[in-house]
C-alpha cells in the first residue's frame, strides 16, 4: 500500500537475486526504515526481533529464508536444520510452520543442485498468493460493512474496531482484518475506524494508526481499556481482527486483549469477526485455550516503552518501579462461541468445526 | 503506609495549620515528592492535573480546600462558589461532591466568624473516617482472602488481580481494594497480586506496583490486555477493583477498563470484588451506563507515555504518528450484575438494589 506517493510491500526480493529487502517495523510509525536481509541469521533475527511481525508476513519472510539458506547448502540435512532454525523464532504464528512445511515439501521433490533457483520462486509464489488471499477476504468482508452502512442514518460512518496490526503490514499488502476496511474505503462506504493501542508493543497506536493515515482513513485511537465502554453506548457497530492461528473448532489465538474484546462485543451485541487466510488454520488443534502454547515474551516489553521525544530522536522509557517483575504473554484464545464469523478467502464461514468444514471440505 | 522507612499519608495538614502537604503523585515511581496546597486555586488544580487522585483522596483533599478558603472569606456565598469551583475539577467521582456538600452543610449551622476553624477541624475527621472506613473495609475483604486461602493447595499463594490504582495513594492511608491485601499479609496470608498497568496513565504500573514494592508484597505488572488470558487459565483467584462511583443498584463505576476485566472473570467464574466506602455510593443513580456521566480527558495522555530515561531524568515520548486522533474516556460502567459482592465498611453487600438497601437502611 502507499507510503507518501509510492507504493510499498512489507517485503520484495532485490535486483541481485538473492538478498529481500523488508519494512523495519521497529521504527515505527516515527522513521520510515528499509532493511536489506542477506542471509539466514538476519532473517532468524528478523522474525524472533520482530523487525517484520504478523503471522502472513512471518510466513512469507520465513520461505524467503530457507531460499537464502538453499544458497549455501541445498541438501535434505539442511532443509531440516533450517526449518528448526526458523521454527523457534515465532512459536505461536501457524503460518510460519504452514510456509515452512510448503517449502520443505516442495523442495524435497527438487534435485538438490535445483532448490536454490526453485526455492526463490516459491517463496515468490507465497507471497503473491498471499496478496491473493487478501483480496479476497477484503471482498468478503466489505459484504458485512457494505450491509451495516445500509442500516446506517444517512452521513453516519460505519464504527469498526480492531484489535494489534492485521493490517497491511502484517501480510505481503492489503492486510487481513484491514483489507474490507480498504475496500470500503475505495467503495465509497464512510467508516470510521477506533484503533486499539495494544499494549504491551502498540502494533495498534503505532503500524495500524500509520496505515490508517497513510491511506485517509477516519480513525481514532484508544487504549486497550476503552473498547468495552464504547461497545456499551453504541459506539462500535462491528469489530474485525486477525488471528495468528485459528483452531479446526474456530478458536482463534490472536494478540493478547483480543479474547478481551470479544467478550465486550457479545455482551452488547456487536458483531465480532475475524479475517484469515486459510493459511492460518491449524486443523491438528481442536481446543485452543488448552492446546496452543502461548508465547511469553521478554518482560522489558512491559515495562520500557519506545516513542519519540520532542526533538524527533526515539528512546525509550521505563513505564514501571525497578524491582517490580512483569510477565508478558504474547496473544490470547477467543473461544468459537464469541466469534460471528470467520472471513476467509472462500467466504464467511461459521467459527465452528462444522463451518470450517463446509468452507473447506478437502481438510476434513 | 511506608516510604522507605517513614510512614506516610498522601495528605497532611502542616504545622502551620494553614497549608496541606500531599504526596504528589505525577512522578511515581519515578520520584517521590511532597508539594505544598497553601490556596484554594493550588487545591482545584492538584485534582484536576492529578497531582493527587483516588475518589477517597480527592473528596478529602477538597474538603481542605473548603477549609482553605474559609479564611479568606468564610461567607454563604463564598462557600457555595467554593463548591462550584472545586466541584468542577473532576465530574465523576462522586466522593467529591460528598465531601464538599459535608463541608457546606456543616458549615452553614457555624457562625461565620468561626468557620475557618471548624472546617479544618471537619476536613480533619473526614481523613480520620477514611482511614476507619479502610480498615473496615479491609478486615471484611480478608475474610474472602482466607476463605480461598484455605481451599488452596499448601504454599500456594492466593492470585489477586486489581486494576488501576485504588491502593493507599488512592485514598488517605490503607487503601480500599488493596486494605484487604495488606490486612492479609499481616495475617501472614499468602498472596501474589496481578497488577494491571492501566493505561493512558499507567496508574497500575506507576502507583499499585510501587505500593507493592513499598510493602514487599509478591506481585506481576501485565498489561491491560493480559487479565482475561489468565483468568482463562486459572491464574486469578479473585479480582478486586476500587470505584469511583457505586450507583443504588450496584453498578460500578471505576477506571476504564474495569468492565473488560469483569466480563471476563465472569466468563471464567472468577469472583469479581469491587471495594468501596459508603461516601462512594451515590443513591440518586440507578442505571449506571445510562446515567453516569464519563470524563473525556485529554488525549495527550494517550499519544504520550511518561517515564524515566537511563539517565534518571523523567520525559514523555509520544508513541503514536502525528495526525491520529484519540479518544480518553477515563471511566467505564461495569453492571452490577458481573460483580459478585461489594465490600464496604460495613460488610460484603450484593450488588443490587436490595443488597446495598440491607447494607444501609438508613439511606433507603
Amino acid at each position: 500500500m502507499k507510503v507518501g506517493d509510492r507504493h510499498y510491500r512489507t517485503i520484495w526480493l532485490n535486483e541481485d537475486g538473492r538478498s529481500v529487502d523488508v519494512i523495519d517495523q521497529r521504527w515505527l510509525p516515527h522513521e520510515f526504515r528499509v532493511v536489506t536481509l542477506k542471509t539466514l541469521d538476519d532473517v532468524a533475527v528478523a522474525i524472533r526481533d520482530m523487525w517484520i511481525r504478523g503471522a502472513p508476513l512471518i510466513g512469507v519472510t520465513a520461505a524467503y529464508g530457507v531460499a537464502i539458506a538453499m544458497l549455501s547448502d541445498a541438501s535434505d540435512e539442511a532443509l531440516d536444520a533450517v526449518w528448526e532454525v526458523l521454527h523457534e523464532t515465532r512459536p505461536t504464528a501457524i503460518n510460519l510452520r504452514w510456509a515452512l512445511d510448503e517449502m520443505r515439501t516442495f523442495l524435497r521433490k527438487v534435485p538438490v543442485s535445483d532448490r536454490a533457483a526453485a526455492a526463490y520462486k516459491k517463496a515468490g509464489e507465497i507471497a503473491e498468493e498471499d496478496i491473493q488471499l487478501n483480496r479476497s477476504i477484503g471482498a468478503n468482508g466489505l459484504k458485512v460493512i457494505r450491509e451495516i452502512a445500509a442500516r446506517k442514518k444517512p452521513g453516519e460512518p460505519v464504527n469498526i474496531l480492531t484489535h494489534c496490526n492485521a493490517g497491511w503490514l502484517a501480510t505481503v499488502d492489503y492486510g487481513t482484518a484491514t483489507a474490507p476496511i480498504y475496500m470500503a474505503v475505495e467503495d465509497g462506504i464512510k467508516v470510521h475506524v477506533y484503533v486499539d493501542e495494544t499494549r504491551p508493543r502498540n502494533q495498534g497506536a503505532q503500524l495500524t494508526a500509520w496505515e490508517m493515515n497513510g491511506h485517509g482513513v477516519p480513525h481514532t485511537l484508544i487504549v486497550d481499556n476503552a473498547g468495552g465502554h464504547l461497545m456499551q453506548h453504541g459506539d462500535v457497530d462491528m469489530v474485525i481482527v486477525g488471528t495468528d492461528r485459528t483452531t479446526a473448532n474456530g478458536d482463534v489465538c490472536n494478540k493478547i486483549g483480543t479474547y478481551l474484546k470479544a467478550l465486550a462485543a457479545k455482551d452488547n451485541n456487536v458483531p465480532f469477526y475475524v479475517a484469515l487466510p486459510s493459511p492460518t488454520i491449524d486443523w491438528t488443534v481442536h481446543d485452543g485455550v488448552r492446546e496452543i502454547p502461548i508465547e511469553e515474551r521478554n518482560s522489558d516489553e512491559v515495562t520500557f516503552v519506545q516513542g519519540r521525544n520532542g526533538d524527533g530522536s526515539i528512546s525509550t522509557v521505563r513505564v514501571s518501579p525497578e524491582g517490580s517483575p512483569a510477565a508478558n504473554p504474547a496473544f490470547d484464545v477467543t473461544p468459537a462461541r464469541l466469534i460471528t464469523g470467520l472471513i476467509t478467502e472462500r467466504g464467511i464461514a461459521k467459527a465452528s468445526p462444522e463451518g470450517l468444514k463446509d468452507m473447506f471440505p478437502e481438510r476434513s
